[in-house]
């Protein structure tokens, strides 16, 4: 079946190459456990953010956004943990990321609302990331099960990268994000080219 | 209406009298901040603990207790800020929480899966309690969205309560483990009475 160029819309600045794809597929359960790791961490993260809106902002969109986000990540681990062990996988118990630590060393820390802005975008991109990774993998895995799965969780990672932006939007003026958001965007497409191939969501490629 | 009797069946040592009851409802909003505060902090600890199984025990049971768990809880967690939000309550910032916070005094720091089995046994015993007082909150609630909120939540974190004992078992001897169960039990029993009433999930009652 030949494969069918990509339908997603992402700000990204590296259109990560076909090449990748079939280099992270050649060890799937490699793939699986790293994904469920990121999702753990995603649903983590989002934990993390839910009491931190800032004042004096009403919390509803802020709370409604986080929860949401948790819960869609934690629903994506129970999935991906459960074929993991189905096909004899092992989820490990330590986890490295590489691309999520650098884009994480870009964060304003202790600068209050900077360093939540920081966070958001962080957030953001790493979905943008992940979506942009789901799509290419639901067209270039042969595995029915597995391009399902993928094909289910672009969509989830894409409304979740908007939905982090817009909360980003409620804190600085327009101009503001705009420009840190622009600079973030440039930072990602060097920290992702920097990564290493392998069977990881955000791994580089040869 | 009159209130009927608890049918729920559980191990604890202190039964909570229904006054307990009449007090925590008294402010209803504040009770429903309280909860979710405490959805998210079980989700966080079933997250914790996701990648704490003792080696060299398979991890399937264990992967899928902790994910399961973790999913009801941000399930939880996004019902109830849902319905504080479209009451008009909000959800603070911080949150305080001694009777966990002295439960989780009991657990052997330090001490591998001796560690391991005091933080599953704390864990079953705040589902435990927590499944006796929505069990309560059901019936003396009249509030009929409430009641039912509380009614659809106690036979979740019966279920907890359960799992949690099931994989502690998983990890000493019988013997052991009821040894340091019923120890535990005694010590909740101290500690639930030691709370000062309020609209807390796991307060006290004068």
């Amino acid at each position: 079946m030949p494969v069918k160029p990509s339908t997603v819309d992402l700000p990204l600045r590296l259109k990560t190459p076909d090449v990748w794809a079939s280099q992270a597929l050649e060890e799937p359960l490699e793939l699986l456990n790293d994904h469920a790791h990121l999702e753990k961490k995603a649903a983590t993260n989002a934990l993390e953010l839910l009491n931190r809106w800032p004042d004096p902002t009403p919390p509803a969109k802020w709370v409604q956004t986080m929860t949401s986000i948790a819960r869609d990540e934690v629903e994506h681990l129970a999935v991906v943990t459960r074929i993991l062990a189905r096909r004899g996988g092992r989820l490990t118990k330590g986890h490295r990321s590489p691309y999520a630590n650098s884009l994480r060393r870009l964060v304003r820390n202790g600068q209050g609302t900077r360093e939540l802005l920081d966070r958001l975008l962080v957030s953001a991109l790493i979905e943008a990331r992940s979506c942009e990774r789901f799509e290419m993998l639901s067209r270039f895995c042969d595995d029915r099960e597995l391009a399902k799965l993928y094909a289910g969780l672009w969509a989830s990672e894409n409304g979740h990268y908007r939905v982090f932006l817009e909360r980003a939007r409620d804190l600085h003026t327009a101009d503001d994000v705009e420009k840190r958001w622009d600079w973030m965007l440039n930072q990602e497409a060097k920290i992702v080219k920097q990564q290493t191939p392998g069977p990881r969501m955000h791994s580089g490629w040869a």
